[in-house]
């Protein structure tokens, strides 16, 4: 038995979300009419309180998208340091919509109003215009971090003074709010445009879906054609979206306290030098820098255990819905 | 009953279709561990002899992302007035690659290796520097029309003598494939890229696939990923395009012979011009210019048949395997 | 003697041109505050009823931020096939803005409003969206070709009726203006911006000015920025073009006349083909296909004429402030 | 009397300078035959060593079009969050060249060669990468700081193990140079390109140089174009900076003088919370934040004093060759 903690990512389909899936009604959606991809943009439009949704095939294209609709070529960006849309998009900002990035130093990638304000650029041609702030949540470098209402609530007013756009990278954002308990629409209130991924902690096996005003979303329309996003009976993989946003979010708690206990697990290993998990699905665990991460990932893949690299000193471990309890039990055994 | 020949691109799986993607075995393709879509990308490469591929979630993004492998920012490609890359793609070209255009007006769509001979630039900073060669196969906006191998093989003698890149945008490639008997391996050596598409005349819900050599594909990736193609557990539509590959491609005769019926009901119409149908799957029907497309199109729907403008003065119609023989019976009945 | 016929960019100033110069009173135009640019930019401006203008490099320069600023990345420019920004702008259209290119096929690079409105592309996201109609008055591949007003206004209704952009690449507009007497302002009401070079028939060593309302020279301004056109006291080059300005304009008559003594001298030629030349300063001599063009310039060039290459059998003589009638009489011993 | 401290690009060409420009012999540079003009690249690449060079209106095109040659879209470039480049170029990288940027935090802008090692990107898909590095020297917002050359050459050894291109901002390196007496072409070795400026402490009125190998400068004609940076009879600028070349840089030891003993007016005042000044022609003063820049600058022009902010609590002052010693002793007035 192989444990996969490497990403939510890696999850498969259960028995029930497959038959979702086989039993779903397609139509060709270049031409609109896939009615189960209708039928999931208008669910989880709803569902934040926003008015349009696109499916997508990956949360890269939603970013991406959403950076492209809210900016101009030669515009700045705020985002954090840690930030998924800076690190791990392929340096898409640059290459799809010509923004520069100003990178602030947060709390597990969380910031403030004030650092924003401290950031944004004089009104002056030497300098790239800012216009939108990205925040994430939860942070995945930030060992799975959450992003306080309020603070999010008071970077909103930021923006709206400023004449900012909003954009939330909402990757694993059902994972926020399970653990707070907050409502979605009072996150989709505060943000112009959100990603939110149906195949990270809910388990679907492709797509993601890019949420705004109907304008937004018609010029998002756009800009997917343009990167080839449009698919055409794509009404499979949303009959899964559908399906885990159904039955999948509550259970997010299971992968959080089992997360929880990961980390523990780690606190009296003599290599750790530090844990990061922020109480959601994420553990980060540094290792002293005499020890050497690929060794000791080897170490464990030969165990069956399997996790990423994080950076020079750092390993990253990510509870999902295929990873069990007896999983758990087996971990421990592999790292005593 | 709605007969809808708008598309190649409207059909819907059976159900052979639908349990061969069902029983797909399926992993993190973001991680290259979907064996599905492994399976796809060897047999796809094979088939046309190229080192390797990579599966992509539309035609528009495995064109978008050879464009972007084969030329540098500035540069200029040499392709027909006619071709999708340059009409359907969202400007696609400029966008992503940066790159402009050379509109040759070929035969339908055909041009030949003198046409591209006097369309090279001068090596002139005021110019933009040629540097690939694009042909569409079959050729939507001529018919269907098809590119003869030789005229291929020629202009591919042109390409190497003048260091351009040659690519096949084969979004119907297999079309051309079964109507003339050639060997694709003929074919795929003429090309340093070509897009390839399971989601038209093959019947596969989505996908497409780009190939390549190994380096080529290598950088297509990094592509791939910018443009967010980058997909999970898309094995499940992988195994559609397997299925596809194996038992859809002689089928297409059917299609033009249904096609070349279809043309030929035109030709006693007083509203009708000009038809175009080169013998693959797509009629092309122009009318007088005192008639009204959408007039005509709205009568056709009224009785259940559905079509596409395809310019000002003229309508396509495109054959498919879920237009049978007792639909082409009723358009007749329609068209009367 | 050599007699330079390659272009109107070849003169040198006058020696009350370089007086003009070396007196310039000049400051840091990046703080904006170089008297002489400032009131060059301010007379240009004036000279066609614009608000404003901005002074840069070059002709390529004015042009590009034109396409820039009135665009947006995915869209499509209507210009003639002939046109300088499809054919001799590096490929900036595309590099710079990311907009494609629809290409008319004018009488002489001249085009009309139905033009327009038949190639103005479906609301649709298989198309990049239409977004700026460009004009070239006079038209350098036109064989200095002139754009009638009545023609320019009727094209500028199409465009506020379908809310498009109108600009003009002017190089050569003092040419146009004199041929028919026309009133300047009466061509700056028909765009939203304009490109005037001042090296060209007025004779000033370097600098062309973008025209345009108030809000999109401050635009305008960010992208000269960023393409690194924003130079310091460059009051020298602006004092020659304010002198140009006001001293060379109605002299552009003698251009004309000898342009036209010179296409006559072509007439009796057997080697030629066909003559183009407009009435302004522009002749383009095209020979007999058997006939190396390469062949004649070295010729020429040998008898102290030059000339440029303008297509594979085309010839291009332009005459200017420096061809004067003794050289004109020397011509006719060239070509005898 | 005004004294302009606001940066070295203020001053205004000599007589002895304006004789240069007016005595010019000039040419067509777009034909390549402004004799003025090649003799300055000429001139400049010897000067540090390199094979060629290309003359341009600004620093912040000889760095863009570095920034074109030296990467590929997606491509990142590691540079110090001081960086011109970063800061002062309108959001240029991600504009013109579609690449990102990983900012070290270095000792007054200079950074390490094991910075470098430790931020350059892993070969994987999801991040952009890393391709260049570009240093500045001296670095403007480290207060005219000197980068000593052995750290250089230990930075260049990881680029060329790395694959890496070394790209200078050197519009300041004749400060570099005349503070450490270090030779020019033992910087030049260092890099692939490098950017230096005439209209900075050299005094010319226009003009800056790109200067690398014979195949990079050739490429960077071809971006220059596309900028629009080519200029016709641009000799006379050409010619100010060939006289600056030769007559000022030495004396920018009296600039550096002057700057020393300009911070020191400041060690005293009671505002002041720190004073950055590196031993070049830069001061840059921090003042107590219950202060305001603002107020203070104005109160300063009221005397006649002219400085910019450089910051929220900062302000630059710049010393250059129409700064003198009489004015040095006004400053003391003012400041009193």
């Amino acid at each position: 038995m192989t444990i996969d903690l490497r990403s939510d990512t890696v999850t498969k389909p259960s028995d029930e979300m497959l038959q979702a899936m086989m039993a779903a009604e397609v139509g060709d959606d270049v031409f609109g009419e896939d009615p189960t991809i209708l039928m999931l943009e208008n669910k989880i439009a709803k569902y934040f309180g926003k008015e349009a949704a696109l499916f997508c095939p990956s949360g890269t294209m939603t970013n991406q998208i959403a950076i492209r609709i809210n900016t101009q070529p030669q515009d700045e960006i705020i985002c954090d340091q840690t930030s998924h849309i800076y690190n791990y998009e392929g340096g898409g900002a640059a290459y799809n919509s010509m923004v520069s990035m100003k990178l602030l130093c947060g709390d597990l990638g969380r910031f403030t109003a004030n650092d924003v304000k401290e950031n944004i650029n004089p009104d002056d041609i030497h300098y790239a215009r800012t216009s939108m702030i990205a925040l994430e949540n939860t942070v995945n470098k930030g060992g799975g971090s959450v992003f306080p209402l309020d603070v999010i609530k008071d970077i909103a007013k930021v923006a709206v003074e400023k004449k900012l756009k909003m954009h939330l990278d909402g990757a694993r954002v059902f994972n926020a709010l399970v653990k707070t308990g907050e409502k979605p629409v009072d996150h989709g209130k505060c943000f112009h445009t959100m990603s939110v991924c149906f195949s990270k902690g809910l388990g679907a096996p492709v797509g993601s879906a890019l949420l705004g005003s109907k304008e937004a979303i018609a010029r998002a329309k756009r800009v997917r054609k343009v990167l080839g996003g449009g698919m055409r009976q794509a009404g499979y993989l949303a009959a899964a979206c559908i399906y885990a946003l159904e039955n999948n979010v509550q259970r997010l708690k299971d992968d959080h306290r089992r997360a929880n206990q990961l980390a523990n697990m780690f606190e009296d290993k003599m290599y750790v030098e530090n844990i990061i998990s922020a109480g959601t699905n994420i553990v980060i665990v540094s290792i002293a820098k005499d020890k050497s991460v690929s060794d000791l990932l080897n170490a464990w893949k030969k165990k069956g255990l399997l996790a990423v690299p994080f950076g020079p000193n750092d390993i990253r471990l990510v509870t999902h819905l295929n990873f069990t309890d007896d999983m758990l039990q087996k971990v421990t055994e592999v790292l005593a």
